[in-house]
């Protein structure tokens, strides 16, 4: 370590200095209390409004008897990779779900939304080496991290903008290879994707489609498949992507697609080959999780009318925020210090748990709150979220006048 | 999909023209019956002779009691990132854990041993930008796809080489930072690295370390630390990672070391930061499975001679494999059809599940089988191996001497 510390410790100060330096919050859930929480270093019970097991699956009854069930059955870890060791009947039942789900021919399982991403993008790379990626500028790190990883040509489009990925899309040949790569609905903003417009430049510049849906599936649609189902377009979209972290409150990702794509994939992937796969029981409890939110849109309308009683608790009190008609409620704040302040104050005062969201999450200048409200929240929590906001807001002299400023 | 389904045929018909296209062994394991696993295909009990899962930790109580009894408690899902929503007092404690078990300050944990890897080396690249890698032939995809995507200067020895190295090390002027990224316990050899030569060139000069244990927590060592405490060498080591997936019988991989060198992966490795956090009752059975195997020589003794069983069968009945005094047992055939062959053979007419190794595990024109046994197998169970692999080889007229021929 001669000589290096100095390095990470240089570091470790410029994140600091950058307003970005993570300090987790340690939380405990008990089954049947969540949304509250224990927070050990308050030593007090919280409320958590910035969860991404967006329909409280995690705590449900379905989820965790399946876990038990199974683990007592087959044990915990899978033992190894696919191909060595590791294909469970879970995870090959888990997998035909997935595709019956997005009706798509086949479906595979990543350890994670994150490799899913990378390791697909990657391969994908191996499969079309004079492929051009069209890519939206607001994807996910994992995007971004998939797509440099593959070395291919890529082409940025401006957010959500078709008439920018038209131009962009045209500049090339209609026999060269294209892929466009784009998310549904944008974890930081909650803005939806217009699918359907996006799928008709593809087959007007004949360029495969890649979506990711992690923030939508079990959220929207008559089955819970998402936002292209929702929209009536799944059958436009070539790979789909998701997670079972979220909504179905389990842990992993996946993607969806016709055969011969899952194949080359599955037969190319790094991050797919070389990784251990999930254990029997987590494949099991997500299956589990996803039926049961197939027959289950009373719980989407559950949640969809707690963001509804929330935007207008804001509204109330004069609190901006983006709407763009999802579940992701963003305030923004536009400064590194004050999202933290403010974030502190809500916990530390009035046992709220709003994570700030500062760079590489967001762009720096773009930091936010990012509230979000689950069909476990009573109206009784929402009321004290909107009170909690309400306060810190006064105390720290912000008007919502300044944020639109800072803005 | 006009014009692109050709794309995906021609890729997945070069990895079958390749012989190295892979059919997964599906199979369902009972808790207690282990190493024993039902195969729905053949409907009939099998043994399992090429389990990472190298002591059955995924089937002792010790993990199952309590995944079981936190997925009660806690739920299922972590529910986000670290950061956003998913830093429970489990992983917390794992990551104390982890850093007692191999004596550092700090550890870090990723929701597998690829991602740590893939992650950590990339971190390093940004917090090190003018570093250069030294980076052993042999080491792991996760390995090679991490130097890939940190974009550094790298130099590849020869595997286990110590004057290469030394010859590459040399070239750089001293105060130029270095990183040697190698394995403690080569996977597909079951070789053993001299660590604390390659530590003592570290130190000449002024390389930082990075080993990767994955073969080896668990498995040696006092309290199964690893090949670096078996060889007393650990406080040599910078930066140790290992995996929670594999003698720890669930999922996850880790790293550990000084707390500058954890805290600024921690803040600055993508695929750390975004990704959701392994869920509470996975963290939770590591942390009982490590403190249960660091007081427990006994297994890892009774590991060892089961090991020893093995070779002594194989060596009664002619068959070569590489010897280098470790757990992995691999007898090289060096075609990728006939380690096929072999592999179905023994599955199909002796229900002997070892799986066999194709490209890119290993280089081509490696090929092996890769026999794993653990503390689990009986002596009735090793003599079916045997005979089943004596069998086998004759079925097909090999000799070891065919064997050795073709390599």
């Amino acid at each position: 370590m001669v000589g290096y510390t100095h390095i990470f410790e240089k570091a470790i100060r410029s994140v600091r200095e950058e307003g970005r330096y993570r300090v987790f919050t340690e939380i405990e859930y008990k089954v049947g209390q969540a949304p509250y929480a224990y927070s050990k270093k308050l030593d007090r019970r919280i409320i958590v409004f910035c969860s991404n097991d967006y329909l409280g699956m995690s705590q449900h009854p379905v989820v965790i008897d399946t876990t038990v069930e199974v683990t007592k059955r087959c044990g915990v870890g899978a033992g190894g990779t696919r191909n060595i060791s590791g294909t469970s009947s879970y995870i090959v039942e888990l997998e035909a779900e997935l595709a019956n789900l997005h009706d798509k021919e086949a479906g595979l399982v990543f350890t994670s939304g994150y490799v899913a991403n990378q390791a697909t993008l990657t391969a994908l790379a191996k499969i079309m080496p004079d492929c051009v990626i069209f890519s939206d500028e607001l994807n996910h790190a994992s995007i971004i991290q998939g797509i440099r990883e593959s070395r291919l040509e890529k082409q940025i489009f401006l957010h959500n903008d078709l008439n920018h990925l038209e131009s962009l899309l045209s500049q090339y040949p209609l026999e060269k290879p294209k892929l466009i790569v784009f998310e549904s609905a944008y974890s930081m903003l909650g803005d939806v994707t217009p699918i359907g417009a996006v799928c008709d430049l593809a087959k007007k510049y004949q360029a495969l489609t890649y979506i990711d849906e992690v923030h939508s599936v079990g959220l929207y649609g008559k089955g819970g498949a998402g936002m292209a189902e929702k929209l009536g377009v799944m059958d436009k979209i070539d790979i789909i992507q998701g997670t079972l972290a979220k909504a179905y409150g389990v842990i992993g990702g996946y993607i969806t697609a016709k055969s011969v794509i899952v194949d080359a994939i599955r037969s190319l992937a790094s991050g797919f080959i070389f990784t251990t796969a999930l254990p029997p029981s987590i494949a099991a409890a997500a299956t589990a999780s996803i039926r049961h939110l197939r027959n289950n849109e009373e719980v989407r309308n559950k949640h969809q009318e707690a963001v509804k009683k929330v935007k207008n608790g804001f509204k109330n009190i004069g609190v901006n925020f983006l709407d763009h008609g999802t579940h992701i409620i963003p305030v923004m704040v536009n400064d590194p210090f004050l999202v933290r302040k403010i974030a502190e104050d809500l916990l530390n005062d009035h046992g709220i748990y709003v994570q700030h969201i500062n760079f590489p999450t967001v762009p720096r200048g773009k930091e936010r709150l990012r509230v979000i409200p689950s069909p476990l929240h009573t109206d009784q929590m929402i009321k004290r979220l909107i009170s909690g906001f309400d306060s810190v807001f006064k105390k720290n002299k912000i008007s919502q006048y300044d944020l639109l400023i800072n803005g």
